[in-house]
């Protein structure tokens, strides 16, 4: 049920789907080495099924804890060539705003569907989910503290080892 | 081709886009018995196959008149054990404002995508299709006067019960 | 990384999110015949593969330049019956502002996924991919100077004739 949101909320909507579009261009266009860039130093990033998250279960595909271990993640998929070149896309649903709270971090929502592309082959859908997220303001700009991908269901793929 | 709209259907347009979201994130999460609140009172809802609704056929998958029978299906959905657990994700396109009627409703459309995943299956896309809507405003917040969803083509269901 | 844009970018933004999704509306609905009217009369529209896309490659699917050859392929489309009827439908991700240039062109980018549904068979992914575009404001409105269909890979259908 439409609820009465905030007027501030709606260009915190729009400035978190401009953040969203530009964190997918980067993906799609393979400048992993830039992912790190759009989390905070202490920023957590996972990704879960959408059985165990709703079972508040911590296993999961990915967990990243601290922006070393995006940067370590980002530098691992860079330089590894057993993985079969791939071409990604994102197409992003509109983000929810859905919470902010006192340490000023917003808490925001966005389905998402991740289509690959291998050389030669059909387009597939990897996987359907949403983003839960938590950002915070630093020097004017968004950045994640926290990315929760949770996918429903998802092609249980050679190597998921290219962040969502 | 582009024409020049009024001023204020951009807000309108954003706004519609957020019921949409929360409309689509209340159905993602399986809150069926929801659904029906973003409804008037006297709403129409239908579900239509693409070559009957633009033969102008008034048949179609689902036929609701009035927030009863929105109710009771809810309710029928939610009670009901024959049907297999699934997990639904639909990603929206903007809204596009249409018209703005003296009685105060607002045509408008949007097209979506609906995403179904069965239990340890692969995610499947159950439809496309595009929303044509029409809006009311009540105690300032925007409600559903009629939606219609006109599906291209769909995978036949076991049971189409779940909205769209 | 997002970088801090203009402020008037969101405007523009949401502006070509709305040129976008009537373009799509009106191939969705079959009217091929007023596709070229979102082109300015000098404009280029392009279908290429990533692979080439990437490589800096002038090679593609589909090279349309100046409005006369836009017009010529609407309306060898609108008049063929080679061609099984089938149903198509766009779904957009949001729009992103690159650049502005001093002769005041807009370039831009937005992800699409086109869905095709032929009567009577499944609804299927026939490619996904972006738009690289440069829009012009001629009186008031924006048109396409250049829209570049860069897909990451299609199913390779027997006609694509239809614009993207």
């Amino acid at each position: 049920m439409p609820r009465a949101a905030p007027p501030h909320w709606r260009e915190l909507r729009l400035e978190i789907e401009e953040f969203n579009e530009a964190y997918a261009a980067t993906l799609d266009a393979g400048r992993v080495d830039e992912w790190p860039s759009f989390f905070t130093e202490d920023a957590i990033y996972r990704i879960t099924g959408r059985e165990n998250a709703d079972a508040g279960l911590p296993v999961g595909l990915v967990y990243c804890e601290g922006i070393g271990m995006l940067r370590d993640r980002a530098l691992a998929i860079a330089k590894t060539t057993m993985f079969a070149p791939r071409y990604l896309l994102h197409l992003l649903g509109n983000a929810r705003v859905l919470e902010e709270s006192g340490d000023g971090s917003i808490a925001a929502q966005a389905n998402y569907a991740l289509y690959e592309t291998l050389v030669d082959e059909k387009t597939i859908l990897q996987q359907v989910g949403r983003y839960r997220d938590r950002f915070l303001r630093r020097e004017g700009r968004l950045l994640l503290k926290e990315r929760h991908c949770i996918y429903d269901s998802l092609i249980i793929d050679t190597a998921l080892v290219y962040p969502v």
